[in-house]
């Protein structure tokens, strides 16, 4: 297959090795820097190859979009003919420094639930867990999903109340994955709702649950 | 330990029973219907019982809260002391329906990324793929996470186009998930978001990856 990559940051260097390495026409493009486009062509061997976007588009069958939002709108403008070409997005809105999205989700959260309570209950030891979890896996036999335990993810501001919730989640067959303070919990949160909608639109719901790799 | 389950959906069931079961004095609370909480505790075994919510706080270490979030705050504000309990929440701002979040995120979302691209380039088939795989993980010399393969979701409307990127999601050394289509960028992007940032406040960053259990 022919790849045309837009973008020599992490994402456009990373994966265009790795396509170029399992043999297919990889053809890297759009860096300030066109030592940068070299030095990755050559690392990525002998199928690897730099190119203008121009180039990577009309040369490629897929084409993948590595770029900064900001520069997304006049890059495509220039970019020529897209007609059915395969294009693969990993264009994150989140902003740079991850501490807002330019697009989706506005940088004015109001609090999140567990927030919410914990004002209402001031002092209470709140901590939020389980909410990516499906009643209907909890309330089967198991939670195991083959040899695998699925995670959950606690967050709270109380250390000793979060290790009592941590054996809680264990109990319950599950791996308890600490999230951090309280204010997590709108991350957490909005994981949650993506999570859910997830599920739904890909079909899987109920019997899918999340597991946090590490190593 | 004692632990009062506030709610009595599938939430509040399920977790009140797998603590009862382990031992824990559990005692189901809040319902509209009393016969549910005494079947409940009947079938969580000897160590469950049924109480009112005062009750459920007052003499329990641990309260879980599993309830609608239009309930919440009445339910707070008649609950009695909740000084120095340990609250567990999972109550989430998400509308029964899953049709948007009644907190934290707004139900009149602007387009993804992806669909915004899709706009710019309407005959291109757009496929989102690699929002929530960290690029240092991508860099390095293997995906795997142990034994386990991370998942890719990815979406879009064309179903060739989709065939082709979850072929390269496998080559990178990822298990490619099917998430729906492009709408579901939204979703994605959302997801990504929080991950993102999950990673960051966890404190796992970029050792994190995440796995799509299916069973």
């Amino acid at each position: 297959m022919k790849i045309g990559i837009i973008g020599a940051g992490n994402m456009g260097a990373a994966l265009g090795k790795l396509w170029a390495r399992a043999g297919h026409h990889v053809i890297f493009s759009y860096s300030r820097d066109e030592n940068k486009l070299r030095e990755l062509a050559a690392a990525a061997g002998d199928t690897a190859r730099v190119g203008t976007v121009q180039a990577a588009v009309a040369e490629s069958d897929v084409v993948l979009l590595a770029v900064w939002l900001p520069n997304l709108e006049a890059l495509l403008q220039t970019a020529g003919s897209l007609d059915g070409k395969i294009l693969i997005t990993c264009v994150s809105g989140l902003q740079p420094d991850f501490t807002g999205q330019t697009i989706g989700i506005p940088t004015d959260l109001k609090l999140s639930v567990a927030e919410t309570i914990q004002q209402l209950a001031p002092t209470a030891k709140v901590v939020e867990a389980f909410n990516t979890t499906f009643a209907e896996i909890l309330a089967s036999d198991s939670r195991q999903f083959g040899s695998d335990l699925p995670s959950v993810f606690y967050c709270g501001d109380d250390s000793e109340a979060k290790q009592v919730v941590s054996s809680l989640i264990e109990e319950c067959g599950y791996e308890a994955v600490d999230a951090g303070n309280l204010l997590v919990a709108r991350t957490l949160e909005t994981l949650a709702t993506a999570w859910v909608q997830l599920a739904v639109s890909s079909q899987l719901f109920p019997n899918l649950a999340l597991k946090a790799l590490r190593r």
